[in-house]
């Protein structure tokens, strides 16, 4: 028999009954129900239950073993009774009676328990991360990454391309963060650099005539901590082609990711049709280029309602060229109780305040829902006695419509369909329900009751009023204008931020996650992609120079000609995937022409000599027969936190530093010896 | 139609005639036949002829196009005349003729050209390792290692193993090699180190619980320069298993090794048959730890020959505790001029020459034969007067055995095959042919005549005698005892290497090596495998301290029993994978007990504290319950030098350092700038 197991802790089951085994495994749990012992004996592949009586030579071993000891058990495989099955393990329906037991790995009292999923403190957690990880949570996360890492390289290979390993130790390549330097022993005083992305590398592979490459590829940028950021290395998804454009990375990209997701979250929905949004639109309409589309809230332009008006804040704000003011609908958050947290909400996050309005029940809703009633009832007449022979009338149903519903679709169209109503030959107001009504009061029939309520709904919502300081200050036409807009009803209620977009597009896409987690708006179990696209090239700093606003070595749309013109209007091929509110995939179609890179650079102030010095390989490649490419880069990292639901980094990462970039673990960072110091030429310099 | 290509330049067949299609890709090369221009278009995928006469309005523009630019090509696919296919090209049945080109990218003056395998200096390929790149040879090597990494892994996975990535950035290990550092920032004066391997990640990763961990993993080592050696980083497949023993990984770990050179060396035969073979025996059959087998040459002690005997400086020398003769058989080397050429490489190696014995045709070999001859045809008589009525006397032939063939093989029974000789019921000397025959006469009778040629060859080898100042020395009687122990004859040699045996076997080895080259007796076009195991666990320095002679952290053979016996006689389980005289894998089964671990290092003269201090993490890891484990790693970058057949490891890595381990592309390392350092804490500080 093998030395230490005969089978793992997951495969006994009723088919080895009366079988001889040996298991080796840790002790996850050992019960003593009055002179029986029962030992959970768990592996990497499950739990097996393991007991012995007081007849059992294995008895007073197992008395000795505690939580976490690594043992060998040999024994006999006995069925359960019925009553005792555990339909939760698929060895539930043995167990093993020991006949002996061998201490492997005797273990010491432990500073975090293993059994159960307590709550402990992050840094005993990092101490003893051995002990962590064999917890269910950590073992599946682990196992979860790798699998997904497994498929994800799968499915590159499968659409042709080829992994390749770039350089760990290299040059430094400034990219916008901070590199981690490595000091040259055989070059006193010099120093290597981790790669903060295989940037560069992956476009000299593709100018050496390679196709399709990807990599699973580490990359190292010294950031200060954040929590959801990995203080020293992370990894991605790395992939270059050649000879594409825009679209046939995405075509590439979107079956991988797709897939993964598909794969690994089972239950979940994922969205197919991964819109693209351009990069302006998205922060108009989500305040963020990584939007959260699972939340249905679109922010619009609201500006010509609040100019010149009698809220005077926003009108003069309006007057300023460039400002705006933006409306964050929310549908079902009209109360004054929602309205006042939102409010809170952003002060909270340093405005002032958001100004707001709600619908609610008019004072005088029973007239004004008598009024109307009574119109409805005059027009249905009519129109019955203008339509009545034509149609069935024992059928015949009549529904208010009153413009569009809340939610801004049109009913009639939705759940008629046009077709139907098209071969029922109606025709109002020149087919005008499937176009946006204003106020228009319509009528149609109804071969269903369904919409028998809807007609009351709406007579109720005929009845109603804006409530909120904004509202009185604009007066009620600019009110229901806004409302229309928005497509608001009753019980509705829209959020106002007014100045310069780039100073409250952030907020206003926090307050916009914020108040669709609160009414519920946001759409659960579900991943929602989208291309945010045509990032502009270039921004104005705040001293009024021009500068790269992203990534500097994408192409201009349009080229050369493009970077003639005005800078500030030069949008890059630049891309990156939106999901669930994070940024999953960042790319673009490189600029391989030097002569538009000299340009590039030459706009955002930077002269041939420096880009020479500072890109110089890359460059001296692409000067010599360099082809159009591009591609992107995926986190995995983040990927996996999204399929593992985790917020935590630390939980999808094997051995994470802490969030001073420390290993608890392993010691590091720690003071080098002089006789290292010295080897490298380098002394420490206290900090003042 | 697609912005570049509506085909690879390797899709394009018969198939295709008259359609029209868009290429992109490098002009291979140019020609220009009388008014007619050929470019031979390359992308990734393979090669596609473009022409076009003077009617085509691509001819002013392909007759400016040089070699690699980067070019878009439309055209009409054309099938060539028979005599102008080229069966060597999958395109090679077609031509597309040009109606429009498109310059991508240019190209300037090249320092290096593409076309053709023209040797150039490794500087300028490393400078212009892109273009290098392009080259047949490196995109073959490259896509080679990648299919092998590829390989590797789903092979590993098949197995049951699930692929983990473990830190980059993290703490100093010692592990014999020199360590790079990396500077913190956020805890200035502090240094990460990179993982010479994750031989600790890997081991508490099976003291967390997942069972069968591998990664291709990145390994970094601060080493002096060395032709065959990656001077920053290289890669590994690491492995690690629970509940394991020796065996267990042997049995993981062949099938996925055996199967990747099978996979990736076509036409090489791969043996399976993987003996295991001592350390100690290793070092003494074959002059090194990482034998290559497909050399037959097995060294042997020969001590008791030299002892005593009249060659003064051997018997001296063997007269001292320790010392050895060894023998180096060298079959088919016996002559002067070659045992002169093997002397000189031994002086080279800094030996003063090695003694050599060879056999040759004795002065009296016409007598000798004449003798000999006389013998076997009297015994041929004999025995067809004795048998002749059992035998059919027209098919009868007889030949002469003289003991063992020089090759050492038994030819009787190799050719006739046993189960034949027995069914003809021959019985000589009961049998005795199949055992070592010694210097026995013997006769047998075949059908076919292959053998009367041996008759002849032994008959002339009986007429031979051994030449060399040794044999003079030491006399006929021990020289012969030599020749047959080694299993020479007439035209074989043997050399000899006398002393402490840790002093002259790797040149013996080295000579080994020579011999079997030169003689052109090592087997080509192939690989062969041994484990080698047992390695001693500690040694003796030169200072007299006992000190671990590989790894500290195998398991010694026999536990804590054996640690409390002579350290010199404990053996380790720990393993090497040799092929073809090269180190492809290294392993152990871990010393998984604190206490063992202890007492391990104490007999290495390590206080309990300076481990804790130096192993912090893994010792702790130990304490809670660590399981049997243990693993090896197979080094990646070696394994592709195999099946690609090259000597250079820079020819197998996509960007690799020059030997001064500085990066000629990107300019690394560098002089960092000083707000880097500033930030960093750290001067540097001038060396003397």
């Amino acid at each position: 028999m093998h030395a230490y197991r005969s089978h793992t802790c997951a495969d006994l089951n009723t088919s080895h009954v009366g079988n001889e085994v040996r298991l080796s495994g840790w002790v996850h749990r050992v019960r003593d129900h009055g002179g029986v012992l029962f030992i959970d004996l768990r592996d990497h592949y499950g739990i097996t239950q393991v007991i012995a009586d007081s007849d059992s030579p294995a008895f007073a071993d197992m008395d000795k073993v505690r939580a976490e000891w690594v043992v060998r058990i040999d024994g006999r495989v006995k069925g359960r009774d019925a009553s005792l099955v555990n339909p939760k393990l698929p060895t539930g329906e043995i167990e093993v009676y020991a006949t002996a037991l061998t201490v492997l790995g005797a273990a010491e009292e432990l500073p975090l328990p293993v059994f159960g999923e307590v709550e402990y403190p992050e840094e005993t957690r990092l101490t003893y991360r051995f002990l962590d990880l064999r917890r269910e949570k950590l073992h599946r996360n682990m196992m979860l990454r790798s699998n997904v890492v497994r498929s994800m390289r799968n499915r590159m290979w499968d659409q042709g391309f080829t992994e390749f390993q770039t350089p760990i130790i290299t040059a430094s390549s400034p990219e916008g963060a901070r590199d981690f330097l490595v000091p040259s022993r055989l070059h006193p005083g010099k120093f290597y650099a981790l790669p903060q992305a295989p940037q560069q590398f992956k476009q000299l592979i593709m100018v050496a005539g390679f196709d399709r490459y990807f990599q699973i590829a580490p990359c190292f940028r010294d950031e200060d901590p954040r929590a959801d950021r990995s203080p020293t290395d992370f990894y991605q998804l790395d992939i270059e082609m050649s000879f594409v454009e825009q679209e046939d990375v995405f075509a590439a990209v979107q079956p991988v990711v797709q897939g993964i997701f598909e794969e690994f979250a089972p239950g979940k929905k994922v969205y197919s049709d991964w819109t693209k949004i351009a990069y302006r639109d998205s922060l108009k309409w989500y305040g963020s280029d990584k939007p959260d589309l699972r939340n249905p809230i679109k922010m619009q332009d609201v500006s010509e309602h609040f100019a010149g008006s009698g809220f005077a804040i926003f009108a003069k704000l309006l007057e300023v060229e460039g400002n705006e003011v933006r409306a964050i609908p929310a549908p079902t958050g009209g109360s004054r109780k929602f309205c006042d947290r939102m409010n809170a909400f952003a002060q909270k996050e340093g405005l002032p305040g958001m100004g707001y309005i709600f619908w609610r029940e008019a004072e005088d809703a029973q007239e004004r829902m008598a009024e109307m009633r009574a119109s409805i009832e005059a027009f249905q007449a009519d129109l019955v006695g203008k339509l009545g022979a034509k149609v069935d009338n024992s059928l015949l149903r009549m529904v208010a419509m009153y413009g569009k519903t809340r939610s801004g679709k049109r009913i009639i169209a939705d759940n008629v369909g046009e077709e139907r109503a098209k071969a029922k030959k109606f025709s109002f107001a020149e087919n005008g329900y499937l176009t946006d009504l204003g106020r228009k009061l319509i009528l149609c029939f109804f071969e269903d009751e369904g919409f028998l309520e809807h007609k009351s709904a709406l007579i109720a919502d005929s009845a109603m009023e804006a409530a909120g300081p904004l509202a009185k200050n604009i007066g009620p036409e600019r009110t229901e204008a806004i409302r229309v807009q928005l497509g608001l009803g009753k019980g509705d209620a829209a959020f106002f931020l007014g100045g310069k977009p780039e100073a409250f597009e952030a907020i206003s896409g926090r307050a916009r996650n914020e108040i669709g987690r609160e009414l519920g708006l946001t759409e659960k179990d579900c991943f929602k992609f989208a291309w945010i696209v045509d990032f502009p090239m270039y921004e104005k700093t705040d001293d009024g120079k021009i500068d790269f606003s992203h990534n500097p070595f994408s192409m201009p749309q349009g080229g050369m000609e493009a970077l003639n013109g005005d800078p500030l209007n030069v949008y890059a091929y630049q891309y990156d995937l939106a999901c669930n509110g994070y940024e999953l995939i960042s790319g673009g179609i490189r600029n391989h022409k030097p002569e538009i890179m000299f340009k590039a650079f030459e706009l955002a102030g930077y002269p041939n000599s420096e880009v020479e010095k500072r890109f110089g390989g890359m460059v001296k490649a692409f000067k010599y027969g360099a082809p159009p490419h591009g591609g992107c880069a995926a986190g995995i990292d983040r990927i996996v936190m999204l399929l593992a639901d985790e917020p935590n980094i630390r939980e999808v990462i094997m051995f994470p530093m802490n969030q001073r970039a420390e290993d608890m673990l392993m010691g590091a960072p720690s003071e080098p010896m002089n006789a290292q110091l010295r080897e490298l030429g380098l002394r420490v310099v206290p900090k003042d």
